[in-house]
């Protein structure tokens, strides 16, 4: 039997936590052998729901799932846990602006930064609940874990992108690497083409059609996650669920040579960010639970105005949360 | 590359499908180097949000998917299919008896019987939209498809009883085999305490309980689906989904030896079962793609009046389609 793994769920109750427990709960993810032990975490107004998920993640029978707790008390939800998946957050009522989003979910990742500091020595947190990186900013700030213990999602992004360069070029799924997403998850964001490789070439050699690649495609990824909740009538939960499924497998295994991943960390002042901005960037990860961004990708001068335009933008929101920093 | 599944579901936008189509197309269950084609079954007016389904599957970049196609035809969505999963059915509206209910989904199954005749010549049938045993009768008396290629799914009920008997012997998820839900999907089930097998034991040798056995533990089986509604406040999803892949994973591998599991498939006549009629039995599959009843196993007299009550809600229910049987 392989050594256990604690992992707490943030909004387990929610609609992304209830794609993702029953992967992660099936063994899918740390492996069949290896029992997991489930922490949920919920507002006290959804613990009895979370109850009918709790019935549900028994009624599968799945023998890697070791234990199951609730709890509405953060402490107690991230006591010795080696993974924290913080889903969770207050989502944006009509007519809200992004910095009141930012305010309102503020307070909450000060209390679950704190709250990390009962969590495992080997802990590993990623922020998902919106703004995630913002959100990941003021909890690394406010927790005695180092910060490069902490990532923000970027995935869904990455996984966006790298499927519609494929599509686009006639080629399966799979056929897309190197796909960085520069910056913030928002509408800000800038999927990085001109480095991205179809089938290990240059996409724009492949795709030759710069028009749609700095257009279209772009705008398509920024506004993917609009698109889905148009026409599904709710917003992407199981895509969302993948893709932390992918953050955990990808900060967990050796990444293959020349490939790299992304997801938002702590800049050191890599490609002229500000230290600290928790920003997406090309990341590869040793397997042994420490990962360096990847240095050195070439950006055009179109691309330089883009990676600009959303650290200005993660700029501002740090300043929006500057009293919640230390 | 291993050679290519197609795999039809119904009720393709509903929210059973949206638990089972991601853990289907990352490859977690035929296998990650085995291509995947997805034939996505809606109404028309689910057919809108179902492309958004689409666009959740196509941003998980998931490498086995090779192609996602939707229709509002069975014909078309059966067409070469290796697997038909029959999910989708209209549910009950309030007010709505048992029997109106199988009236209204008779129609549906009378014509997907007829369009698996499309399928590929080893499909497999699995039909769990409820009432699941008698939408399967409906479904394979009008099909051509051989009656062995076709069940209705037990297997929740399975998970959920082998899950429970674990739970109360105060033993890990898994130790429980030998678990068979007899009859039908509804609550006059009998799950089988008295033959099921905690770490290898006979259950009620275990668990020294009689009461509880005959009394608590039936009757929470069989009310475990309303529970959920109540408690979670919509249908058990997830962990319908994730019995749909223990369903597929038995029919397709050899069954461990000493051990079986449940389906309700069409009856030769065991155990006092009119010939003819879908009902839960316990089975073993060679892995080769046929599988056999499990024969001659014992039961108390309290168990036969059990099976004999079940047995008759399945002939109540086939009296009442037997108009669209043939």
């Amino acid at each position: 039997m392989a050594e256990p793994v604690r992992v707490a769920v943030t909004g387990a109750a929610g609609q992304i936590a209830y794609n993702l427990l029953f992967r992660i709960a099936s063994g899918e993810i740390f492996g069949k052998d290896r029992p997991v032990h489930l922490r949920l975490l919920e507002i006290p107004a959804a613990m009895h729901a979370l109850q009918g998920v709790v019935m549900e993640l028994e009624d599968c029978n799945f023998s890697p799932l070791a234990s199951i707790e609730t709890s509405d008390q953060p402490e107690r939800a991230f006591d010795g846990v080696n993974w924290a998946l913080l889903v969770g957050s207050r989502p944006r009522s009509p007519g809200m602006e992004r910095s009141d989003l930012i305010r309102i979910n503020g307070p909450i990742f000060v209390g679950q930064g704190k709250a990390l500091n009962r969590a495992a020595p080997d802990v590993r947190v990623a922020v998902v609940g919106n703004p995630c990186n913002t959100n990941c900013l003021i909890a690394l700030n406010n927790s005695d874990v180092p910060p490069e213990r902490f990532s923000a999602m970027m995935r869904l992004d990455q996984n966006r992108a790298a499927s519609l360069l494929a599509r686009r070029a006639g080629q399966p799924m799979g056929s897309v690497t190197n796909m960085v997403v520069w910056g913030n998850h928002s509408n800000n964001q800038y999927p990085d083409f001109e480095n991205a490789r179809i089938n290990g070439k240059l996409a724009p050699d492949v795709i030759r059609d710069e028009t749609w690649l700095r257009e279209q495609f772009v705008t398509e990824i920024r506004q993917r996650g609009a698109m889905v909740i148009t026409i599904r009538g709710s917003s992407s939960s199981a895509s969302a669920a993948n893709a932390i499924l992918c953050d955990i497998h990808a900060f967990s295994q050796s990444t293959p040579t020349n490939d790299w991943f992304s997801a938002a960390v702590c800049s050191n002042g890599e490609y002229g960010v500000d230290p600290g901005l928790v920003f997406g960037f090309p990341l590869r990860s040793s397997g042994q639970g420490d990962w360096s961004i990847v240095e050195g990708i070439p950006m055009s001068p179109w691309a330089q105005t883009q990676l600009n335009k959303v650290l200005d933008e993660l700029r501002h929101e740090r300043d929006v949360v500057k009293d919640l920093l230390r």
